[in-house]
């Protein structure tokens, strides 16, 4: 085969199966990658050679006699360091949870690995997921392999760059107003935040149970769709998941998008976009027009205070689960992430309770209003252009939080609605950092955004170019 | 047939279908008791005769041309005055609501309309169904049938007295920490909170969306069986509704309790007894002993926290829905109300974020620790005497408090939970009294609470006796 490290995660394993490669290989030049790269990249906190070595072996002795565990057999990917494993620590990227050790594997991971996925490490991310910058006090921070004077995005930092960067075949990470979209755009991958409930969250750290999402970063369509399908399906064990049968994501997204009305918000999503990035985009949707597809103006109801809504659902529980840790380790946290958490124990429970209350008829008028006319929403991933570590440092004060708040306008929205979100690479912005566009779809039409997707991916090479760093 | 008045609601119903009485001379006789007994008993807030009899027409017409509704066609029911009915105003025994007619008609009260069941009019209840004893500043407090010095119980107060005094053969109420069960408690009567997401609340005035649940109130444990089945089951227009299928209470209240474990906790729910109240529910369980059930002593966890995690959700919840008219009408709500909800105005967010967080896995500490070795919880439907309305009137301040606090210890920790709870009339105190027992089941298992019920009313005939007032 060609340069296995070109290929993609569906490639990859298809390379696999038929014996052409094999997971001890691949998983030794994946980890001589990820120790090249981290010293400059920080995309791993902690790359795990021997067992990583010791499962690939494993998964070529088990093909070697004609099993084959799953679709990710013998895949090397790695996971953000919040999913609990009794096999290995994880920190959720703070001080307080160093060497800390989950009595049971979580879900999501346990299914990767029972697809007879390898995990090469866990990766760097924003401390307890808070913060879309990827800067991490404790660890440092995750640098962007397109260049690493560049945020890598956040929280799941080192789940977009160890993509990116050819590392890892694929990631997991979590989503609560936008950390995995964030990462996807601004390393130039692909990440989908699923619709609520799809994916269960069980044994990955809570931040806000309500607003909690888990889902896979990848280079292609399909191989999201491949992830998505091995870790979404119901568990009793998380109150949010859903019963809802998974389709064959890879099947759905195989479909041409002829006819196919995309909904261009008129409003909010696409204020503010900086012109260079407004030109990637305006070259996507014209891709995509020539591939079939119509625009649609549409509304997106309350647009303006879909965040805002978000954000007292999300502080107001992130405060309950670390109101032990503010009250007995304070000096323990980065003030900046202290006093995000602190935010939520100032806000009055009737607001939260009505942030809550409010959720279910907006979800209905954005599928009502919104996605009325149309068969998806496309907005921008990020309106500007990836900004620097330097420039989103922290002690940046007001204007930090500014340029925060800008990094999440076009995502956040969506965490709180719980629809399926999946930021899509399409192109690069003069400075040579990537630019994403966001696709948007009615509850549990992952198919549907998968689809479009692809068929961009079908037409265009952005998926192929490499970063300096790889 | 004998005297319809004595009739239960499933005898009166058969009758009705047999033809061996209109529903219009029974609608008749019910509006007459009504007209005479509402003086004393001030248990309905209107009673509408013109409507009550047209509908009462209309079903002996049906009937005539061989058409039946359903399971309730043409017997007089009364409803809660916080179900809304475009065709009546409901004041959710407000001065606020006063004369405010809904859009849609709830549907627990349009279910029981498509079965059938004439409405008498609107019952009394506590104003927005805050509140225990059944005063109300506004429309007068409702009376105890035994005793018009003692309360009726709240908040669903008319709910209880109505169908004690045999003016309406089941009725309709909503319970978010009692409110139907110590009305049925203290009127000597049956009522069912059953599982949260059993019977959707579309349409019915919200205290607390997490908490509340709607139920029906009867003197058998067949009546009870009859109006839960017509009234449950999934509504989309309640994100708290289940889609579970609905059973045939009827057919599950009918089995023998032969070898039934009946749990009795040891702490908490059967501490502060009043003797008199503990020697009529000794009875009780010697009763069902006979019949074939065994004792098992349990432990609730947790018990002593649960009414108080309930109370973070209810009052903020209540803030929230009610945040608009505390700020903007004061003065109308009764100074008792206002500031019971004013109490969850000062609830920070973490703290009812928290008890939101604690419900599922306390519940499943419930099912595993208490319900493991048995088959239903019992504990007492009321510790202490019904007390009267003098003695639980406003302005008693903290005493007063300290008596409601007793009067809903042991039913409120079950909204919190979310499990079915029925009370059942078991005798009288030496006052003369209904004393009443309280059966407690896994999610779902409303069948189970109403065959001991059912095998409970088959050995004792507390159920026929009549009050001073009927």
């Amino acid at each position: 085969m060609n340069d296995p490290a070109q290929a993609t995660l569906t490639e990859i394993a298809t390379a696999l199966a038929g014996g052409a490669v094999s997971s001890e290989e691949l998983t030794r030049d994946c980890l001589a990658r990820a120790h090249r790269l981290n010293p400059v990249l920080n995309c791993f906190l902690r790359i795990e050679d021997e067992a990583a070595l010791a499962a690939a072996r494993r998964a070529d002795e088990l093909r070697a006699t004609g099993r084959r565990l799953g679709p990710l057999h013998g895949v090397p990917i790695a996971i953000k360091d919040m999913f609990y494993d009794p096999a290995r620590e994880t920190s959720s990227g703070s001080a307080i949870r160093r060497g800390f050790r989950g009595d049971a594997t979580a879900v999501a991971l346990a299914r990767l690995q029972a697809a007879g996925a390898i995990v090469l490490g866990a990766l760097n991310m924003t401390e307890f997921a808070l913060g879309p910058t990827g800067h991490n006090p404790f660890y440092g921070a995750c640098r962007n392999p397109w260049n690493p004077a560049h945020i890598a995005g956040g929280s799941s930092s080192g789940s977009g760059a160890a993509v990116a960067a050819r590392i890892a075949y694929g990631t997991l990470g979590s989503d609560t107003g936008g950390s995995i979209r964030l990462p996807a755009a601004v390393n130039g991958i692909l990440g989908l935040k699923p619709t609520y409930g799809r994916v269960p969250r069980t044994g990955a750290m809570p931040l806000s149970w309500s607003i909690d999402h888990v889902g896979p970063l990848a280079r292609t369509a399909a191989d999201l769709a491949r992830l998505l399908r091995v870790i979404a399906g119901h568990d009793a064990d998380d109150p949010g998941a859903s019963r809802r049968p998974v389709p064959d994501y890879e099947a759905e997204a195989a479909g041409s998008i002829e006819g196919l009305r995309i909904g261009i918000p008129q409003d909010f999503f696409f204020d503010a976009v900086e012109p260079a990035v407004q030109t990637v985009i305006e070259a996507a949707l014209a891709m995509l027009e020539r591939a079939g597809a119509r625009r649609v103006a549409v509304t997106v109801p309350a647009a303006q205070h879909l965040t805002e809504l978000g954000r007292a659902v999300v502080y107001s529980e992130a405060a309950a689960l670390h109101g032990h840790w503010l009250r007995t380790r304070p000096a323990d946290y980065s003030p900046q992430v202290r006093a995000r958490i602190a935010t939520g124990v100032a806000i009055p429970a009737a607001a939260y309770a009505e942030a809550l209350q409010l959720r279910a008829p907006l979800l209905r008028a954005f599928c009502r209003e919104a996605l009325g006319e149309c068969d998806l929403l496309v907005t921008p991933a990020l309106a500007i252009e990836v900004p620097t570590l330097e420039h989103t440092d922290v002690g940046g004060g007001a204007s930090m939080w500014t340029t925060i708040a800008r990094l999440l306008r076009t995502l956040a929205p969506f965490n709180y609605l719980g629809v399926p979100a999946l930021a899509l690479p399409v192109g690069f912005a003069p400075g040579g950092l990537p630019v994403g566009l966001q696709l948007v779809g009615r509850p549990f039409a992952e198919g549907r955004l998968l689809q479009v997707a692809a068929e961009y991916q079908r037409h265009t090479d952005w998926h192929e170019r490499l970063p300096p760093y790889h």
